[in-house]
């Protein structure tokens, strides 16, 4: 299972090279981590607020195939990869539509520990990590 | 009193026009006033940590005059204009210098409301608000 | 005439006081700024390297009301306020939208100079100009 | 040779989990790289403007060991690790420096294409790639 977020290329996110400055691909990383739980049915300000149940990165990676630019509509796609005890994965393609096409702009991964609110590694709550199981399970089969 | 912080344009904070985005002038203005309270013996963290007091922005403005680029020398000046009650009100300059001498990029204002932990209005601690009060009359009298 | 766009408060855009750090602010009302060119039908991303016609900011000023929070749904309203010459001044509203109804978070404006690309002032193009003039009347005349 | 930049923790690059958000590490690895290569006495701004030879990133990956918060004096660690043909890699280590001592946050890798203006590789221009491969080699060393 993998979930889709779309958004444009903010003036922002760009640099003096006329491309998106590198960092900002990790903040679409996040955008699509924080809907694909929504798609499962979960809002993580919700889970932080009211379970103290926190996914702090412990790394992060990505690979850079293609620059995207100003204005360009970006689509993120996020999908769960592993999750093993407290140790969640997710990867990401952010890829660029257009007329001619769908362009790969961009992969990458990050890795997560559950923690409660203290930052002690807990596991995931029970809905959420057989939902992410399933999908792990669906894209593997894929 | 003014206080002088120094800063070199990061490569993340200039677009695609070649320059600073002008969003990032209002970081700046924070950089000068948190070095404007350390240079008076308060450390904003621990104020906002240990005494609860803590200083959200009600406005702010910028004029810019020139643009910055990347890897120039920035002079962050910032000086307190205002203390009246709860409102505290900061100016800034921002100058790039160069051999050739330091250029005005940028003037702005900030406007605070001194709160407490719950987010209702309090008055400044007393050895910092004698402080501020004493830099803002000889900011006059210049 | 008024041009929404909508936005998430992304996780990227909160500081330690749980709130959307000041500066961000700035970043949307560029958002809505090219949402509503493009709704006049003008491209910003083609007006800059098509037309040589780019309009940097001279001035931007917002007045805080309450705060925006992570993953709040956020209304951003642009509209022109003054095109005379080559300088261009717009207004911004940013709104969250809930279940128990509207809030304005924060307002403010800012005004451009027209330029071409060696960063002389210019008019702006015509059609353009004319349907921000009509946009600036209507607003005007509610 | 390992290169070392000192800067603070700014609240803009703070997050609502009261720690840095994880993106901004890839900011401190810029800065840290551009320091060193003007330690080697190259200014990347001239690299870029002059002699039109750009770094674009096509691989960036960060290990996150220890959160870093608000006001914390940080110490970028950067260093070369490979240079062959046009594939240029630093690595990088980001550290805490307090009065109980220096504490490892984050560690991580880029990997940079040297371009030219048209974007097609090219060589490290002469100076400078001597230079890199000596640091590599006492790095190497150590």
């Amino acid at each position: 299972m993998t979930v889709t977020t779309q958004v444009r290329v903010r003036y922002a996110e760009t640099d003096q090279m006329g491309v998106v400055y590198y960092a900002n691909y990790l903040v679409w990383f996040e955008l699509g981590r924080v809907e694909f739980l929504r798609t499962l049915g979960f809002d993580y300000s919700l889970m932080e607020s009211v379970e103290g149940c926190i996914l702090p990165v412990v790394e992060a990676s990505c690979r850079y195939r293609s620059p995207a630019r100003y204005d360009d509509p970006i689509r993120i796609e996020a999908f769960p990869l592993l999750l093993r005890g407290s140790v969640l994965k997710f990867g990401y393609r952010i890829l660029r539509e257009s007329d001619s096409g769908v362009t790969l702009l961009a992969e990458g991964e990050t890795v997560h520990v559950v923690c409660d609110r203290s930052m002690q590694r807990r596991a995931l709550p029970d809905p959420v990590a057989g939902l992410i199981r399933s999908a792990i399970a669906e894209h593997n089969a894929k």
